[in-house]
């Protein structure tokens, strides 16, 4: 098996395809194959079309629901709560994350608390949709425990992203999206399945001692020593506490293949930006802003400074032209899945070695 | 000359007492000493009494203005735009932050957006007057120029504080509240005063290499690597962008003693959490979650998980009971403040030795 570009609309194509054939809702399966694509496009594929494999088995088990048919309370006319019912978190994590935008437009700023949804993906898309919609947002979310408090032992907070959004004038955005953890989530599960060693300072094992191994994880440590912990617990206290949801230490490793439902909550904020400027005075100061900082000369052996998300945008625009770079495990993943729901994938197969 | 312990509410009377014989006008000079008494009492003394002597000096100068009447324009029903016309950060921050409550008491969710305004001090204080309002809170402010983006050699950011705040039961609260550059700029001002040497990583000399003396500094580094760069360019967008105030680029050094008003942008936002979560219940949640965090066992060579800003309350009950201690520097700076003003200090002078 190699490797391969596939073309992104193929690639949304196949991922609705396996999506519909599974039993997710019709009313549903165009975000959620949508905000996939846009993962793998942006260059996470972490969050990308390659989380198909356990979406669709939890769903088939049935600790997601779908349709979940989200229900909105109005508790101010800048406030509302979303019980996203154990949906798709992509799919709620989406409508949630509209209508904070809704409320932003009406009252200059708007806040979505969601509770009862699950693992919503790249948080760096939510706020992208904000930040096209003229808005600076944020968005929020707890996970499963895997992280421990600074100086503890015990795992007690998910990754717990912050994710910030910012527009710019050609239409990209600003991109603020990482996990208040040393390494994110997904570099931990891709360390189990090939077992390579994990430097210091990222995890530590059950007595408490740097961890080398990927097995021997208790507990994922906080990035910035204290700092990060910090922005954990900050995390926490909004989309756990808040939100009246699980909080992280409560909810069951998503692995777990026996594991009910996630009950993951999440909170985006939304300030709309033509409240305290005209939109075409913000454009000029972020511009001001942004040149400032590439024009920045730069420290020995760095060869550019970005911007965050800029890296993204980069990748976006690549792999529109050039399709979406699907690695041989993905594809693997993808042909099975397919074979299974008797669905044809966008390239020949080459089948088992 | 020694340190000293002095009652904090005669501290509190001599720094008004100083504050009032320098021209401040008798509205703001309460709130100001309050506010440096309070940095002083949790064990910022940075931000503390210890800052009268710049304060003094730039008001005398002009460049802080008092009174300073701070403008409100309601933009909507829960956003403010809050012009400080140059006063003192420490009173504009605190009747924005009132207002924000306020707002976010009728609206479920406020905020307070301030231009024109000097630095406020330790960010901490204002999320806990929210938080001691039943309410969750974010602070951020920019500051002259001194921290380089990841990669970059030119200081771009301030030190950029993030500060979030939420209630606890007993009436203490939950404070994060950090710089997003590896040390404080208040360290590397000491550092300059000692010439102390400083460790790898904080800081760059001109030449993009490790900083090894606080002399030979040309720009502070973010904490966290990139991720630290990611949250200083946030607070920037926040308190530089939005608030229509000066970015931290253009903000004249502090310490440049024929500067100009800083004209320094904050950002207060408020969230009442009666409107999501009953109290009672949101404290329960929160109990849970202390209470998670604090059982945690510990690594090897740890004495304890702290909870953030617990440190802070144990200082506070301490020196409100023994006093505030104020090193041998404070109080040479006070007694030479109160002798040009023929103010008696609380404590008996020690004079020159």
């Amino acid at each position: 098996m190699i490797d391969r570009r596939i073309n992104h609309k193929d690639l949304r194509d196949l991922a609705a395809a396996l999506l519909s054939a599974s039993g997710t809702d019709e009313s549903e399966v165009g975000t959620i194959a949508d905000i996939l694509i846009w993962a793998d496009l942006v260059g996470r594929s972490t969050q990308g079309i390659w989380c198909l494999k356990t979406l669709l088995q939890r769903l088939q088990a049935g600790f997601i629901q779908s349709p979940c048919s989200p229900e909105f309370t109005q508790r101010t006319d800048g406030v509302v709560l979303v019980d996203g019912h154990n949906g798709f978190g992509r799919y709620i994590g989406y409508v949630a994350m509209l209508r904070a935008i809704e409320l932003a437009r009406r009252c200059g700023i708007g806040l979505a608390v969601v509770r009862n949804s699950s693992h919503f993906g790249a948080a760096a898309y939510y706020v992208h949709l904000a930040a096209q919609a003229g808005m600076i947002a944020f968005a929020f979310t707890n996970a499963p425990r895997r992280v421990a408090a600074h100086g503890g032992l015990r795992p007690i907070f998910g990754t717990n992203p912050i994710a910030f959004g910012a527009p710019l004038r050609d239409g990209d955005s600003v991109l603020v999206d990482f996990s208040t953890s040393m390494v994110a989530g997904s570099v931990v599960r891709k360390g189990l399945e090939s077992n390579e060693p994990i430097r210091e300072g990222v995890a530590i094992d059950q007595r408490g001692l740097p961890a080398t191994s990927p097995r021997e994880i208790f507990a994922m440590l906080p990035f910035g020593g204290a700092r990060g912990y910090c922005l954990s617990l900050l995390v926490e206290i909004l989309a756990g506490v808040l939100t009246g949801s699980l909080m992280s230490f409560q909810i069951p490793y998503i692995l777990e293949k026996t594991q009910r439902a996630t009950r993951t909550g999440h909170v985006f904020l939304v300030i709309d930006v033509a409240t305290l400027l005209p939109l075409q005075e913000y454009h000029e100061r972020m511009a001001m802003l942004v040149t400032a900082i590439k024009d920045s000369p730069l420290q020995p052996g760095v060869s550019e400074v970005l911007i965050p998300g800029e890296a993204r945008w980069r990748s976006y625009l690549k792999q529109i032209k050039e399709g979406i770079l699907l690695d041989s495990e993905t594809i693997e993943s993808l042909e099975s899945l397919a074979a299974e729901r008797k669905i044809a994938t966008p390239w020949q197969s080459t089948g088992p070695e």
